[in-house]
């Protein structure tokens, strides 16, 4: 279903996904309206999910980022999945397997905010907290 | 540096980068010169850092993902730091605190293709893999 | 009770346990009939316990095999004996000694059925879980 | 490629791998020459791999079974796979994902049996043995 | 707001916080008075939050000197950061991240009172110890 | 040696090391030049070991407080307790009990900082690092 | 109090309680009543606790020797300790730091009479057991 | 080979090793002679292993007792056997299963004299240390 050129244009996209049609075409020798067919079918088979961005938290005032390893309490399942939503600090959340249950990747303000999200989440599991250095 | 009006684009454009600026505009009710402005300031300040996008790994035939953390062996860490640049199998990589030094994510083929990756991280460190079951 | 040509009786049948008393008979140089009198023995004294197969688990559908060790809830250990009965994806279980209790080996069709005994699990003990990646 | 009735004759095989195509072909209700067919199938295809046989080890003179989770040493994975092999005391391994990366079934005569087999593996790995206890 | 002379003084006063002002002023040029401002401002600002001592535990009749981390049970944040106060022999009290969520230096007279000491402590979370032996 | 008069002395000063011999006769009702007697043989005994302060290290500029527990790598041991004397960063540090040698609490900048100081004590040992978020 | 000679004496009855005061007094040129004075005042004094016998146990039909460290459940320490008297199997028990409380050596028939001694402790506390293989 | 009134004898000189013959026989209704020959078999059969005393370490002027549990270095099982018989400080050890190897109880001074112990031992293993608080 996906073919070497698709698999090309994601490529490309991954690294901007803000270029236009006619800059895609460029790259890989097609028209803007191939290009556009062809992305269109990956958006409908959902092989691409979402176009985003990454930021520089620390320049919006976000100090900390972490990865939190979750193990649930008995009973407590339901309730965090739920409450995993209501937070803005979780960017992302993973069931996973190993001796803890959920992966959160988290971006606070700073210690105190780290603090306030870990008091939240201990009432549903424990909690294991790797601040994160720097990317690789 | 960045208002609450910057902080709305950037909500925005998290959920989908694609947008354009006359469809972002008309969202926050700007023109789209002016949101125009206001992203190329957020990208010349690098408070965005990168356009990307996200897939289904499984419709790319990559049936598993997981995360593994890494426990560098003496004297290996410059060389793991390269190492990591070399392996498509590894989507993010980061430093970080705890009882272990890297932290990755990691989308492969299946079982083997994961043996075969652990083989090649276990000459440069202790490896622990999360196997991801779903996102939340 | 059970002397040397019952011990190469038995490595034989571990390796193929549906040869013939005949077949069986003509690898240790015995008659059909003398097999057939030590086999019969090793059954009744319950040192054969079972005559039973291997089969490829991902031929069958079941894309993900895995070892999990359960660390049982205070007063959850009679349910969680009764409840193991009852899976069919636990293919063989186990008490241990360890910080664990109880140590599986669980087939699976892919990650949603691993995450939905997990959930089951998780109601009486917490769970390490192992992919397994290949047999050596 | 495997119906419905292929997963009974599984079934039925692995509480007893070694009834007569007659026998199976009752339980089924299916000639002995259709179940002959069918099981030929199935093990051309490699969808069963093997008819092995479970037996007493105490009966057999050994005390101990156990499970032991090998971290293997840097530079050993090569060396260690090759051992494996030749200890009669391993009943099975498997390459495992966890902080450890094989998983090996042992059945042992006694606890000095034991030592002598963790001294063996202890130039290669860190070990951690789970005594088993019963079969739930 | 903190010049590289107000960090001067604080490393002399760190290495003894007990100097007049006029023993301090010798030490980096300075008039007694033109100390007496710096330090005023730097007490003012909080930059400076106590002044204390260091004693011989041992001297006092206390043997042991010891870490704790504790990982607190659900719903018992609260009332264990409300008795932390009242144990004279918890000298330091932190929030912490990784596994643990608090973290205590002690000071206790033996085996016995350290012992007393967490059977109180076990009430509200789970402990692990780390007896001090010297100080680097 | 050390009477309950000493100890009411130690207590005050513990809490403000700074205070006059005048001030601290006047809380417990005693002379300034019996003060001075008793808090003489304190120093001479090393009853006191020493008079310090306390600093609020976000205002000099030093974002991140971490407990490091190190196990030292084989051989390591004199190395790394001489290195530990030439790093600012790290403000204490004891030798413990536990699967840890040694406990260290460091103050730094920033993450980076936090890095570069793991990255340095990488060379000597395994590290398992623990943010302060608050002190209780 | 205790002096070199009451050492000796310790040392001698240490590898045999049994020695007669003559046989003691022969090894150290001493009379048997100046032995027996020095005996009985370190058993006055306590020095001396209990006289006791070690014993083969696999002999007396023990086949299992092992440690177990408990970590005891909120609000089970009072009813573990007095349940603790009524295990005969249980040989030592101990208080210890560390992240689990009580440390104990148990001598049992076998896996099973293991298996039911866990099950008991099981109420109480979490059991990491470690099976003795030989005595170094 | 053992029958019940040898194990009652047992049970008494656990309790008291240094009963004359005469008084064994008075609580278990034999005579002195019988109750000679019944000890001599169980002697010579090696039932009994060591007739030993329990006393008061803190008595003998050492303060500290603990448990250590070695995980010893690849190629240094050897070294450290032999080397654990030269250290004057440990009272018992045994080889046991888990993620270490090797069982230690040690009778130490103080925190200086098990900080030795330690340093040794390092040159051969981790050492994980748990203190002694108290007998059950």
């Amino acid at each position: 279903m996906v073919d070497s050129v698709d698999r090309q244009l994601l490529d490309i996209l991954k690294d901007n996904a803000r270029l236009s049609f006619a800059d895609l075409g460029r790259k890989i020798n097609l028209s803007p309206s191939a290009v556009r067919e062809r992305v269109q079918k990956l958006e409908e088979f959902e092989v691409i999910q979402k176009y985003t961005l990454q930021v520089d938290h620390k320049k919006l005032g976000n100090d900390l980022e972490a990865f939190i390893l979750l193990k649930v309490f008995p009973g407590q399942l339901k309730n965090i999945l739920k409450k995993i939503k209501d937070y803005p600090e979780i960017e992302e959340a993973h069931r996973v397997t190993g001796s803890q249950n959920i992966h959160l990747k988290v971006v606070v303000k700073n210690q105190l905010s780290l603090q306030r999200l870990l008091d939240e989440l201990m009432n549903f599991s424990d909690t294991n907290t790797f601040l994160i250095l720097s990317k690789v």
